[in-house]
């Protein structure tokens, strides 16, 4: 097996080499440039390293790690649409270096374009990787809508929190993994169970990025700090203080979440101050934990060697240092 | 066999039982309202008939039918937000009644759920349906994006024109008549064959609409007589006129193309005198009939009873006499 490393370049070189531009222009260049934007490529690594714990050779999951990258990709174009958003990793968002109409449209193409790269496998696997790919598709148009919707409700339960970020990045880890054992033909057990294990740790991950979003070190977390308690974002963090604070703290809580001050420094002391005095910070911490622990314990089910649940286990460990 | 009627009738009583709202709302609503709009079901209708044509049962190829019609109102719910439309079929557009990021992401889901429609079909029959669709969505994609860019450009080709229309509209019609032979297990020939019947008459019916936008009778054409002029847009019978008129009459036309009186009545009854003197209007009817006959041609050497071309024969007949 390779290392993270050395999948991640195999799977760049494999992209250089598939998604090419072509006429109309207009439609190929978006898809070209977000894909050549970079990023850590975490899932369709995931899908490379997944088809080699179950024996395959990670040269056959090729097409389905482009897949899971493209359709990832489809999604980043449309939602920075929906959040007109200006830059994405540090580079001009596919709608501000175009127009909307070419990020729509082009968003569109990619979506499609991922559907056809499944195409290159044959009978039973072609059918299996489509039909694992719509089921996530569209769980993760349901996560970005609940996303939408809880911006302006004012009841989100924990619960609701917790199926949106399942559902908008969550499922899509599971089903990177799963993909690669579809490709090596593991058993049935096995793909369920890797999936469930992608599945546990993105929701780790989720809400480790929404704590570090309000405690993280600057110098290391990839986003501004205080970004969600800035944009007022109902975050893991925000419903359990609500939820855990006295009466009078839920209420300058919620007066803070109101306001959108020119200088947002005193607002987020303020609002980390009660995230820690309320008691949701450690509970953030727990539930992190407690998704991150249920992630390495469907491991320990996985009918695969020691050597390769120790691969697994030391993916979980590293993403969840924010080390890959 | 069905009737057309009966065919569009059994369709929409499908189509009710089968796309329901859930949550989330704001991601199913619009699914189901643009769905609910009516229109007259020409997609559909050709995938069950082509189904019976190659002596299959309708029944089965319910779910195929109900995939192109939900992957083309994806596409006129994308195509309003690009072209800022108010209304599809004198209703509210999606993006009119929610907002343009409820149309992208309800669009998204559109699309996926068109595939997710395939699963009901078993291993290699699943295979061609999602391939060939993939293949008719992608050119639709590229139609859409062709008809854009020749908006901003001066010099769009006679023959660009013609492919923008053919991936825009026609193939879809191929593509439809061509699931049916798949879901009936037609011969590869045959798929072939009704497919080009489709693709030829699709851009017959296209080249008519172009027509019948100036020439057409208000009382029966369903837009606006005179809009594509209105709109400026460059359209067979005007990228024909350039090409015939002489220098003069040619730069009046262009002068023309470049304003956008408030009172637009003079301007069209002067274009539609161009495109009658140069002799455009001719041309553009001798392209309908050439490709008209085309289809038909195609049509004698589909291997079927006489009884089932001459079913095909009235379609299109009807069809281009804008009866169906």
């Amino acid at each position: 097996m390779l290392s993270i490393d050395q999948y991640r370049k195999e799977f760049e070189e494999y992209l250089v080499r598939k998604i090419e531009s072509r006429e109309p222009a207009n439609l190929y260049d978006p898809m070209v440039y977000i894909l050549s934007l970079g990023g850590k490529r975490v899932r369709p690594v995931l899908v490379l390293m997944a088809s080699e714990i179950f024996s395959g050779d990670y040269r056959k999951a090729l097409d389905a790690a482009l897949a899971i990258e493209v359709f990832h990709n489809f999604s980043l174009v449309h939602d920075d649409i929906m959040d007109d958003a200006p830059l994405r990793r540090g580079m001009q968002t596919v709608h501000e270096k175009w127009d909307i109409n070419t990020g729509i449209l082009s968003g569109d193409a990619m979506l499609i374009k991922a559907y056809q790269l499944f195409e290159n496998y044959e009978g039973e696997t072609f059918r299996q990787l489509a039909a694992l790919f719509s089921k996530t598709a569209i769980e993760v148009c349901e996560g970005q809508q609940y996303d939408i919707d809880f911006e302006l409700r004012e009841n989100v339960s924990i619960g609701e929190y917790l199926k949106m970020i399942e559902y908008k990045t969550a499922v899509l880890v599971g089903a990177s993994l799963k993909m690669g054992g579809i490709v090596a033909n593991a058993s049935a057990e096995n793909c369920d169970r890797i999936y469930e294990f992608g599945r546990f740790l993105g929701i780790a991950f989720q809400l480790q990025d929404d704590y570090l979003d309000a405690f993280g070190d600057p110098g290391t977390f990839g986003k501004q700090v205080g970004g969600d308690i800035i944009e007022n974002k109902k975050t893991f963090l925000y419903l359990t203080s609500l939820r855990q604070a006295a009466a009078g703290e839920a209420n300058q809580l919620e007066h803070l979440y109101s306001i959108n001050p020119p200088d947002p420094t005193a607002k987020v002391e303020t609002v980390k101050g009660l995230f820690e005095s309320s008691g949701a910070a450690e509970l953030t911490r727990k539930e992190i934990e407690k998704y991150t622990k249920k992630a390495f314990e469907v491991l320990e089910e996985l009918r695969v060697g020691e050597e390769q649940k120790k691969l697994l286990y030391h993916f979980g460990k590293n993403l969840m240092n924010r080390e890959v």
